[in-house]
């Protein structure tokens, strides 16, 4: 006998989990399409080297090994570095812009943790091509209105610039590329480490310069109403034109964004958000449930320069966003958005001998040509089963086939919320009991 | 610079394809779930020795690795072994019987051929826990529920039972389990080698027995109406018992399918039918299309004793099939049954200025708010681009907002299909004629 046992940080979801996830998937698919955005699939298994560019911790996370044909191969870690390597080898039969989204299973080795797996599904939404702010508002708009989808009421999100942390890191005296990027890192940890870990990170980095005023403002946060967050934060736009232009879009994003019917509180600035992946060089951003803070981001992006630059000359800014969806769906359970059920169907058919098999099929097929889904048990014997077993899944109706029924061509139909049973209904009779 | 590239035997799907795919997906989880069936996940990478139970070919196309704790890993190769681990793993809380259907990408590193990939999609559904025949009748009802919501119309699920071979085996004096498998497996190459090749590979197997008469048998297939065909097979029942048992399933199965709404020219008996795998033992069935026969079956099923048996002594029979979406989707398309676009969106928002970005994205959200998926071109300049854009992608209508559209308030409609263009109508006209 073999132990039935998944791999440590990989998991089963069950139906009732999957119906979830996929009910989950089906509205923000809606969503994605409404915007135009087109599906796409690319492969689990790409080239090593394709997945090998991204620096960092990721590296030894990733799933490696030498194909049949002696090919270093890997597991994707994520959607992006296959979307560039996607559009680097298809965009002149793509035609651009280019807006997909992407929704499959991707692999880290990560020490296992409590919620945290090493297979998990991401779902991403990129505008490729543009680097038009039409693009930016957009990503905005579609992560509102994918949340406000499933009935997500209070949520924000929180959008940073780049240019604005460029700025301050060039007013404090940071100025080499890397320097920045090992502030960014540092910063992006405020939520695991708090200031103290980050004033003591930074300063460990940087003795020579005091990071107080400087994690002062990286400290703003939007409270108040867009327009006067702006007149508070203005004076910053003196300390130089990055820092100004950084802010300028922002403001005109915000511009564009107030102008829709849109709740405002939905989305706000906070200087804090660093994001840190290399790729970002515009607006970052991360969105939180308010009455889920701790849980993290559930929903992070931003613009990026030339998303496919090992691959290509061509020059393809872009922006985007990737929801993350095991942690959406723990959100949506914890606060009881997500059906609860078992099973698809609504109706179960039981018959009591199998000489009533042709009388229950064609019973469940007339349910079903009815559009009513229906399940139809499959054994005979006594009713305390099959009865437990709609109780179990969920069904909202039993309808029971025994002689008599079948010799007078109708039903037995229990209404398994209320109790009530009726016997000897015709089936038209049932059916407007059941679609009532 | 890196060559961007899908490893051999992968592949990308384009947004026409992922869309084409996206809505035969859609299309056949609504008939399962019609069934009462529900989704489940399993993850795509499992313990190796969870994996390595089926013999034969198979085992040397398996992608196996160590993992990051040197665990014997392996890419999962089918659909049905993860779920024999699911059923043990979980089956006291899931409710016998129980019926999942799984959507997923399994990987095979076989030879590259035309046509056959290394990753590739199966849609599988299975009926676990009972061994009623109304079971094996809803799985071929749902096969003919499946494609007919495709739109095929000219198709035959052609059903053979293991009991008819294993007696046929008898009676020409094959008795031994393992020599019927040899056999079986043979008798499955018939599509591709032909009946020469049969017999050829036969006498080389079984120099002792004269397979002419046997070959005969196997060659019946029901070409007549199934109460007839019945009649002409029915002396076969006096070779053996089991023989006998397997006929009069195949007739009680028929008699099932023929009290229903179904098309009788969409199940037929072949004997013929062998499914190579080792762990069917009752009705066997593969899916022919009509218009497309060289293409082989696009939907093979059948039943089995005990799917689990190598992970718990709990009896678990069970009956399913496995559609193979990527030739099923490539007979679509050579019977012109996909939607052949580039775009999820019908209208394309164009404007000229960067003054209208608020006006553009207020027309193109009051599309969406009455649920016409619209998108927002995000360039300004000559109207050309955006036009061959709409062309390329598939937009049914454009709209332009230039200053006197955006100082009306009103916008311009030109119909891609037919070339007519309305100056500035309001928004309610515009929308009534897109929704025409």
């Amino acid at each position: 006998m073999i132990t039935p046992k998944t791999l440590s940080g990989f998991k089963d979801r069950l139906p009732k989990e999957a119906m979830a996830k996929g009910a989950v998937l089906d509205k923000l698919a809606h969503v994605f399409k409404s915007f135009g955005f087109v599906p796409i699939e690319t492969p689990h298994l790409e080239y090593a080297h394709i997945l090998t560019q991204e620096q960092g911790e990721i590296q030894k996370e990733i799933y490696r090994f030498k194909d049949h044909g002696k090919r270093e191969v890997a597991l994707r870690f994520d959607q992006t570095l296959p979307l560039a390597r996607f559009i680097a080898q298809h965009h002149s039969s793509l035609g651009l812009p280019f807006k997909r989204y992407a929704i499959g299973n991707v692999f880290r080795g990560e020490r296992a943790q409590k919620g945290r797996y090493r297979e998990f599904t991401q779902c991403d939404f990129d505008f490729i091509g543009s680097h038009s702010i039409l693009c930016d508002s957009e990503i905005i708009q579609v992560i509102i209105a994918g949340l406000r989808a499933l009935d997500l009421e209070e949520f924000s999100v929180w959008i940073n610039h780049r240019k604005i942390l460029n700025g301050l890191c060039q007013h404090f005296g940071l100025h080499a590329q890397e320097d920045t990027h090992t502030l960014l890192r540092v910063i992006d940890k405020l939520g695991k480490i708090g200031h103290e870990g980050v004033l003591l990170e930074l300063n460990a980095h940087f003795p020579k310069i005091d990071f107080k005023e400087f994690l002062g403002i990286i400290n703003t946060k939007q409270e108040e109403d867009s327009l006067e967050f702006f007149k508070r934060v203005d004076h910053l736009k003196s300390y130089n034109a990055t820092l100004k232009e950084g802010l300028e879009e922002l403001e005109s994003l915000f511009a564009l964004l107030l102008a829709l019917d849109i709740n405002p509180d939905h989305f706000k600035v906070d200087f804090s958000i660093a994001r840190g992946l290399g790729y970002y060089t515009g607006m970052v951003y991360e969105t939180t449930l308010n009455q889920l803070t701790s849980l993290g981001s559930v929903c992070s992006g931003g613009r990026y320069d030339n998303l496919s630059k090992s691959f290509s000359t061509q020059n393809l800014p872009g922006v985007g966003a990737s929801i993350g969806l095991d942690r959406l769906l723990v959100a949506l359970e914890e606060l009881e958005l997500v059906e609860s059920k078992s099973t698809s169907a609504r109706v179960l058919v039981v018959c009591m001998h199998p000489s009533h098999f042709v009388y229950a099929s064609q019973v469940a097929q007339n349910f079903r040509q009815s559009e009513v889904n229906t399940e139809l048990y499959p054994e005979i014997g006594k009713l305390k089963k099959p009865f437990s077993y709609a109780n179990q899944k969920g069904h909202e109706f039993v309808v029971v086939l025994g002689e008599e029924e079948v010799q007078k061509e109708s039903l037995t139909l229990k209404n398994m919320t209320t109790g009530l049973q009726v016997n000897h209904l015709s089936f038209l009779k049932a059916l407007a009991m059941v679609k009532e």
